[in-house]
């Protein structure tokens, strides 16, 4: 099967034609509806046997180029081979009950699997990875280690990080920003120095690659446009080789697609 | 067994004294040397049947009242009704090679248990909670949430708490900080609208008191002083019966001991 052919079109009717018998999936995904999009359509790897669904932005501030958060939770998934669909939210949706059930602090991506609703990437990541064997070591030392980088690049390298895209971008125009912004750096500095040294010359943070690379690659990621991580080579040849990953690049190209309208030609 | 006899004084000698088959945690702990205490001396829950070791601030900037995130970890071995050693770390100390081949990131608190080393308070709660009864649901999809929850108490609450209090503590005398300060409170604000609004009449956040209520409760204590939590009457009724549970209080008592001296009389 070609790559382009496990991508197709989902059309989803409009509420008023929707039968009283719709499921979840295509109730949320009336949402778009409200944004007069006449045929609102998803794009999705769809398989029969599926029975996951996750929810990424209807329209990315990043036109679907990796950073948004679904990217990460896309990467696991075609890291452990296993099929999805895609419900896209717009804005405001994403702050209206039906999506707040899902996911309490109104954000994306959320995860459903048959009864079982997650949020919180690094939850959903961890979900896939101990389902499915391929992001998770077998050793029970090296699983705990691993899950260790896992919450480490969500709670202590990624928040100075997010940091610095809410002072360059929300308060780039606020007086203070020009003092306040050398602060902030430093902090995320101080953090890839950390992390820097750690890594050495190894390729992953502890033997193979695991969940804990994918979720560390991901949140250097944001650093991208910063070029701050231009700073660190060993943290640059780290991050190369998680984007090289077939799976990464499938992850990649599913989320541009569902921006672009064009299903990748490769 | 009265709660005092639990607690006793542990004696590192000075590294002159300590023989060549000294093991890793009195090498690390000699470092209190370089502070010129005499006779330096940790206080610990001893048993004879524990391997667990943790560490802890020498100095606490909370003098040992709940803020350091080894109450986290400490809170979560009471639970499980796990005994361990607590070895006290200085500012300096945990900057240099010794602790940072523990703690890349230079924090406490860590966890070692025979041959596994782990840093990250989640990393370590969760550790904790997979290996003994009591602070995770056996239900798999019930167990899902509640890492859910746990990743979500240190991915999306915790870092505007920790933005708010670099912003009050650090950044208190900045020019620009009278200015910054409402935006910062802002984001939190937000955050606990959204928990408060999920919570809504519940006892816990999902089903029985879980790994991720300890890890939320603990994350909200951070808020204590700012005084924002007491606008949200649910959120701190939800943080009470949680300070107010056994394994807390002997948790407290056994962070607080560390730096007064005296054991407590309970």
């Amino acid at each position: 099967m070609s790559h382009q052919m496990e991508y197709e079109f989902v059309k989803v009717c409009h509420a008023d034609k929707l039968d009283t018998e719709r499921d979840r999936l295509q109730s949320r995904c009336i949402c778009l509806d409200s944004l007069s999009v006449p045929q609102p359509m998803i794009f999705a790897r769809r398989s029969l046997t599926t029975s996951i669904t996750i929810t990424a932005f209807e329209r990315s501030p990043d036109g679907g180029k990796e950073l948004a958060r679904d990217t990460r939770v896309r990467w696991a998934l075609e890291e452990v081979g296993q099929l999805y669909e895609v419900c896209l939210v717009s804005f405001r949706a994403m702050k209206e009950p039906a999506h707040l059930a899902l996911h309490p602090f109104g954000q994306i991506p959320t995860y459903e699997e048959g009864d079982l609703a997650l949020f919180e990437t690094g939850a959903i990541v961890f979900h896939i990875a101990e389902r499915h064997a391929g992001l998770l070591p077998v050793d029970v030392n090296a699983r705990a280690r691993v899950i260790t980088w896992m919450f480490a690049a969500v709670n202590t390298v990624e928040p100075p990080i997010l940091e610095l895209g809410i002072a360059r971008l929300l308060e780039g125009g606020k007086p203070w920003n020009k003092k306040c912004l050398p602060l902030v750096e430093e902090r995320v500095r101080n953090r890839l120095d950390q992390l820097s040294t750690r890594l050495g010359d190894a390729d992953w943070l502890d033997g193979a690659f695991s969940a804990g690379d994918l979720m560390m690659v991901s949140v250097l990621l944001r650093l991208k446009s910063s070029g701050i991580l231009d700073e660190y080579p060993n943290l640059g040849a780290y991050v190369a080789p998680g984007k090289s990953r077939t799976a990464y690049k499938r992850a990649f190209d599913a989320q541009l697609v569902a921006y672009t309208g064009k299903p990748p030609t490769g």
